[in-house]
């Protein structure tokens, strides 16, 4: 499923490249944000049968290919348990530097539970900065208190 | 080095909860945003000698300790690859299933590259939401382009 | 932190033994279930101002100690990746035999997204059977849905 | 034998998406609980020829598909020790919060041995609630004491 | 626990040594087989009370000492996953050869199920041979067989 | 040449199902006891050339065929480090529990040496039990005393 | 998209064999250094369209394989982390010696902060000596100081 | 002995922090560059006795320190087979990115053989540039051919 | 390459089996010893052009299979960080057990330095013996100093 | 028992330089090679009561620490799956490189077997050589044939 999947987030890769589409002209013909699109066709979410037919329209997708994009995916894109890839490593770097003071300043907010990676949305855009533009991301997760019982 | 980095940071823990003070306190203290405040008290940054002198006037820390906050530490705040917590857990996870969106989306706007981790700042607030208040993080890296010589 | 929740978690089990109690004692003392009770006084969990007070009052801990029961763990009980303890193991072979299982069933019910283990409660009992007493375990725990945004 | 049991596996679930069957009707043509059937059919039991027998005519497999079914796999579902599916992980990060609570509270009450996870039977249901409705499992396994020889 | 049942076992090694004992007089005193009674002393078995008041009596232990022994471990005496040690490697080895041979003849013999590893017995012992003596083990665990349901 | 081994050995399965016959049965056919002729079968043993011709004549093996059969594999017949399946992974468990005893007792039967796994043999068999019938393996392996040079 | 990138790589190396080529007279026909040169045809660098022309030229590929020389690769050359090919490993045995004393070095001169990998270049050289020839590597990469936020 | 030169490491640092000297100052102190002097102090080199005799004339050490500083070192300095600081990381990921590249440029060069990391020196010193200085790492290894026998 | 050279490997191994030669045969034929010319065939060294001539000739392979025993290889022979073969891992122990003794005894004769695994050559002959023949492997490598610089 | 062998083994080494002994000399008075001498005092081997009273004797050990040197060890001697210090690496690297040669010649000359790493001896002389000397050693093993029963 998953290869299925993943063989499929290199075609859509292709045929954007080839219509000369942005995430965020494909983003606004699925009617979701660029992000969920771009983790979606990449085989990391699962769309409803509505946005699966949009894309299958866009992209000029099969039947069975839209099926696929339905399915849900065993998830996790990475080879190996930390990334080599410097793009992607930086973010495990992270992690290793500020995992402690994520869980130490939430905790302080919220009390004992977790920032949810289910119940969560993402956006990302460029910050123009005269020192050179910045990436920035803004995540959003609720906050999940653990039971007591 | 480290050792001493992590036992001055639960030192530190300790008089903060006696003092009654809150990351958002300290940090105003330092002259610092709260999220590089604690990670630099949990060991994770190195404080210039002016900032080092404020933290220990405020957490009543000797010449050594002090001393202690400056050095640069040997990053990385983990035990093992994969962290067990699982607050700290679900970052990773986020790097299992979007690290690939990441790649494209950064890519797509930016070119090759990556969003630095060094040249770097994050924000953490609450989020209030009637279906449960959210955790929000704003992060902003300064995007690298790889050199082509 | 951790450290001092695990030794603090061996001094209950030696208090427990030599007062006679089973953790249905415990548990029905402290107001909570006896998992979660086990749990926490393992270290596992993080204990209210409230159940921390009647715990030290049950244990007869000192003041130290009950702020060690409300701090918030830094979880993950088990040394290795793979747990080498027969009963321990058993749970992580049902991973690797139910695994696929498990996540078949709750999509083809709830559709994509997961069971919560934070929002979760357990309980354990005897079943007893003719032909050798049976260990029952009951999960429950929210599913939460991936959000599309 | 393995590779064969995967490939029938992703086999039946299109045939079953197909005829529009549940687990729930795949159970009960089969004879067997809704979790078992899954499981079998994923690859991880074997089936016996009367079972097998049944499948076969449910899916219409071939006498060759059918013999597959029948085969005892190698078990283990699980890419990597440590799973990065977020439904599977949840389950393995209950091992490591709950590993030492499942070991204390079964000892206490059975004394020195395991659950077994062979003689060993599961439920999977919808537990309606208002908050949102919950995944409830129910496990039982057989007590299997340590010989003491 | 398991550091202390490790501390306990190495005194016993030490106090065996004194008394001139073998594992078969220490066996019989404690009325179990020498290799079960080994495998206690070592602390990875956990003994009956009496059987524990024998072995105090025996090594001239402690009440402590004696309820360590008591004490049910957490399994697993190997550090790291592959064992270092040649003689016990060369049994890593027999499963690297013939793991995949006991499937095949314990299913062929038996079914769909497993050698218990809990209810099980072993002895070892000298074989005389010519060409040099040889250690004879033999092994014998209940056949559990694969629960349908 | 392993991969050819590999699939060699699954071949034999087949065909043995096909004739009905067991391990037994191919032992004696082959003049060796069904434990070796088992291994030799899937590719973990090298058969003598007189063997390899007795085994191309019961399955109808061609001429490459029966050379596979003689060459010596590159041993190691499981995927990672510690085994998944129930049934093998019994008999790592069985390591991490009995690894130290069995260390005990032979250097304290025979001095400091090891049991070989290569002059080694093996038997399996039904041990009729009224609670159920055992598995009984019975291993056999030469001394072998480390030499002081 | 890597697998491109590597299989593009290996057919640039038996074309640049035949053309009797160095990398030194690819780089100058490109644009760039012999060391990016390398790195961009082995798949590990992103070239500009103009770039690929060139490349595309040279080695007389098609326009698929030229769009693949301007992909952006999942960086990261080596299966496994240590690497075992003895080249490549002295390099991970230098990190491994050498790694802290960069790390105080660099502090010393430059404070908190690293050196880039990204904004970065290299230069390898033969280095004429009588008692050998020795490889010369000069790297340079732009120093970026922790941000202090 | 390694723990001791670990530990006389973190002593000399604290020393030449006092003395207010710079890694160039002890480097000609020591008659050696101020990488390898720097290396040696932090325990991964051994110092010759004249060397070894004027550290400690400089750190004012005691005979038992100075002959620490002689002991050769068990090398490597790294916890885990890939580091987690961000500084010395990136030198891994340089080997990731630049490995194979390399591999084929020293081949090109000087034919099937190694740079030797033994035979080896290396230079670091700071580049100034008006983008923002840079570091600049010099390396030089004797180039060992392969030998054919 | 290297799966090329791998295969190459294994059609030399089946055309030396059919012309019956041994190793020593097919070193004396290539004028190298049969330990490098065994390794070379097996595709971890690399031919000289003239070498690789001889061995087209003796092996009869066409000029691209000449090509590849003249690359360089990216070495490595194993599967895995630790051998499963036995004959091959009892190489590895030899490293477990003797390798402390090994930089003893050098460091003690040659001072810090290492033995060259490149400037390197082996033999392997059979030493007889009435307690059964043994095995007999010289080995000798280029002391190389480690350069205080 | 191994961290009394290895701190004896330390102790040793200090006695010994202070005595000036050469592994030779001590060889000599225990009456055994260098090479298993120093394995011996490093912790890798026992000794018998003689040898071990002649150690006493010459390094003037108490009556304690002659019986560590009767134990028989846990042997294993490396942290970590892969030596990181480089002379040891090298015979790491020897087994990548040559592991399937040793294979191929050993099985050629001898038939299905292994090289004994328990009936084994070694030694380590200097091998002088105008272009430097080199380091040989010699290792003979029993040559083990595989049991077919």
């Amino acid at each position: 499923m998953n290869d299925e999947k993943a063989a499929l987030g290199q075609k859509i890769l292709r045929i954007k490249r080839q219509l000369g589409l942005s995430w965020d002209d494909v983003g606004r013909a699925l009617g979701h944000s660029p992000v969920w699109t771009c983790a979606a066709c990449l085989g990391q979410m699962s769309m409803s049968a509505e946005t699966a037919e949009k894309a299958a329209a866009l992209f000029d997708l099969d039947a069975t290919e839209q099926a696929v994009l339905e399915t849900i995916p065993y998830r996790g894109s990475l080879p190996g348990g930390v990334p080599t890839d410097p793009l992607i490593y930086r973010f495990y770097e992270l992690i290793q530097v500020y995992g402690t003071t994520w869980k130490e300043l939430i905790h302080e907010e919220f009390g004992d539970g977790i920032m949810s990676a289910i119940d969560f949305d993402m956006a990302l855009e460029r910050q123009p900065d005269q020192k050179g533009d910045r990436v920035k991301i803004t995540m959003s997760g609720k906050f999940l208190p653990y039971k007591r019982y």
